[in-house]
């Protein structure tokens, strides 16, 4: 029976997911959790590591589990596939990833990938099927790998990953990325193949925690997201002069850490203007050299962040930071090198989808907010295949990327609601912007 | 024939010694540059390496060759001696060390041992023989050691070393400080007997590279050091939070490198101060954490160092920047753990042997300035038990403790020319601070 016959013996319950125990999702997300790296603090989960590939073999189960179809794309995507009605139809994905960051936490990409096979369970249940075909997809090393990339598997899907960068990239072992990308089931020489068309995926919807403080301190349980901000990063070298630190009187001294240190404090400053709203700027990475107790600090690297979901605040924030590393070292008297890293632009969500998301947070009573994401996600790269949109659950006190990380499984559980609702109102109003449905 | 019974014949000639060539000096100097690690850049031959056991056998060469009986003492020190009529008279002692920091010069030190040799040699050529016994003497690790120690050597022989430290300090590789001393020919069990009593050794002479740039700066060959800044050293740790780079606000963010920037920069500022005239203080070692380029740094940990030759001066810099590290962990919201690391007291260099330094720059027809030393030396415990002063030559530039280190040998003959006309007034004139000279 498709959604569509049973819309027609129940217009309301088709489209609007009733609200399912927790409690499947708590045990999955805690289960998913034990494949940490037990050297490492917090939960450790790297691509591509024993942990890592562990992990898939589980999810592959519970996609199993779930009725779907599992494959594994050339990138190692991990594809769990229900057919639709139509089988030529282009096709309505749901996922996220579930490697994590070194001493990471139980949440970021796996409460995605839980709460995309919790909606097509509850399909499932409700013995719904799809006009479009369904796939849910745990996407290849999102986070920065050991290689130094991220979103291999989403980029590789999207057509935009530079497969240049599978035989150069190696490990600290000297394993290449592209061996890493065979060693969990992809096809590296075939990487190719493993990008999608324009127009065979209809939809990509991401469920994915906050990683911010606002919807814990608005109380709201549902974020529908407008964009995700896009980010420039540079590369500083400043370069003073090394000197004894007991014989070098002050007024003598290029110290590259003093200067350094007025750099951090110039970027914040500039990020807290407020004709810069909403953009945030930090310098993450800082490595003194030579570190010696005794020694003047002669040369410093550091790396930094600006994002920002308009590009125009982003190039207003890059501006008035290279003048401030101008004044800072004709002051200073130190040589003081900016050189850019990558960059990614704003990337807006598809209103057609946000709209539907919309809908399907007040069919099912959810309060909701409007926001941008901050951080960057497999759908920024799916947004240029496919129509893109993404729910947010909340952090607790805004803690990401660390042992603490915590999202309520109610709040997975509304989310996975969201995303089933979602899918069935995508499925059935396709037509309203894709010709043959 | 004793240097008395010379200068009855010749009294000008005994104190002032001939301008000797710098070239024996240059071919010594140049020769110990070549013991070093091939894996390092620069010149490194650290404490207790393969580099410093080979250079220790290369400098107890040149003191056979001087005419110096030579001996290892408990803590490893070289110690070469010339007899003189009297051999029950307190010993005059010239020296300092050989090893290097890692990357570092070929004259911090080194410099300070061939002057000395070089002394002796000026005295045997003049076939001038002294009433006190003289000793030439290379130091045990004088820089900071893989064992997180400096002036090992000197340490022990003024008998303030805690010989504790010899069991429980241990290297990567396991070894203990007592085994690494042991292995270059001292005897840790037996380390006490290194420590010379009250009394055993009239005077301490070093020559010792600046390492900074006021002589150089003022074209002036000769530093005679009034005194060795003390100093005091601590360590700070900031607590802030990891955050999410592109998802914490900055009003949201507890920053610990931008808290610790401001400390970087409150420091300097304080340094600066006209009122702690002379003080230098120095961050120079910073650990920062996570350090990832997309996580706001949650713990960053600094050690400081503050110097200058008055203690009141190091407590009212310490005093004014515990208040700068309360205000900032209050503006910031940010936990600033500060514990107070090894501190030393300044040491003032003794009045009867600067005066005669001052006496043989004037015999010599040499320029030469009244300084402090910023860095400490080995002289700084040797004056705990003997009347101890310190000769200065210019470093280029101020450069020290890297390859650029440079000293003309030029100075560094005029230095050891001032060493043994040194000599030679501590030897006559002993007895106006000692009963029976």
């Amino acid at each position: 029976m498709s959604a569509r016959s049973e819309k027609e013996k129940n217009p309301a319950s088709s489209q609007q997911a009733p609200r399912h125990s927790s409690r499947w999702i708590e045990e999955r997300i805690l289960e998913l959790a034990e494949y940490s790296d037990p050297e490492s603090a917090g939960h450790t989960r790297l691509a591509f590591s024993r942990e890592d590939r562990l992990a898939r073999e589980a999810v592959a189960g519970f996609m199993k589990d779930a009725g779907l179809k599992v494959r594994v794309d050339p990138a190692g995507n991990i594809i769990g596939r229900r057919d639709g009605a139509r089988p030529e139809a282009p096709v309505i994905m749901a996922g996220s990833h579930i490697d994590t960051v070194r001493e990471g936490g139980r949440f970021d990409g796996i409460a995605g990938v839980i709460a995309a096979i919790q909606a097509v369970k509850g399909l499932q249940s409700r013995h719904l099927t799809t006009q479009h075909p369904l796939e849910v997809v745990v996407f290849t090393s999102e986070e920065p790998n050991e290689f130094g990339v991220s979103t291999v598997g989403s980029r590789a899907m999207a057509g935009t990953l530079d497969t240049q960068l599978l035989a150069t990239l190696r490990n600290k072992d000297g394993l290449s990325l592209g061996e890493a990308v065979d060693s969990v089931g992809g096809d590296a020489r075939s990487i190719a193949q493993a990008a999608r068309r324009n127009g065979d995926i209809l939809a990509y919807l991401e469920l994915h925690i906050e990683q911010g403080p606002v919807l814990d301190g608005m109380g709201i349980p549902i974020g529908v997201v407008t964009g995700i901000a896009g980010f420039a990063r540079g590369q500083i070298t400043v370069t003073g002069r090394a000197d004894h630190a007991g014989t070098t009187p002050m007024n003598d001294r290029k110290d590259a850490l003093a200067a350094a240190s007025e750099i951090v404090l110039a970027l914040e400053r500039i990020a807290r203007r407020k004709n810069l709203h909403g953009t945030v700027a930090t310098i993450g990475v800082l490595q003194n050299s030579p570190n010696a107790a005794n020694v003047v600090p002669g040369r410093v690297t550091m790396v930094t962040d600006i994002r920002s979901t308009q590009l125009k605040l982003i190039e207003r924030a890059e501006h008035t930071f290279q003048e401030e590393l101008r004044r800072i070292s004709a002051k200073r008297a130190v040589d003081i090198a900016f050189s850019g890293l990558n960059r990614s632009l704003p990337v807006a969500m598809d209103g057609w989808v946000m709209g539907l998301i919309e809908e399907s947070c007040r069919a099912c009573g959810a309060p909701y907010h409007l926001m941008p994401s901050g951080a960057g996600h497999d759908a920024s790269h799916l947004s240029g295949i496919a129509r893109a949109g993404m729910v947010f659950v909340p952090s607790r006190m805004g803690r990401s990327h660390c042992p603490e990380e915590w999202t309520d499984f109610e709040h997975i559980a509304l989310g996975a609601q969201i995303l089933e609702t979602t899918i069935l109102k995508i499925d059935e109003r396709a037509k309203e912007v894709h010709g043959n449905g």
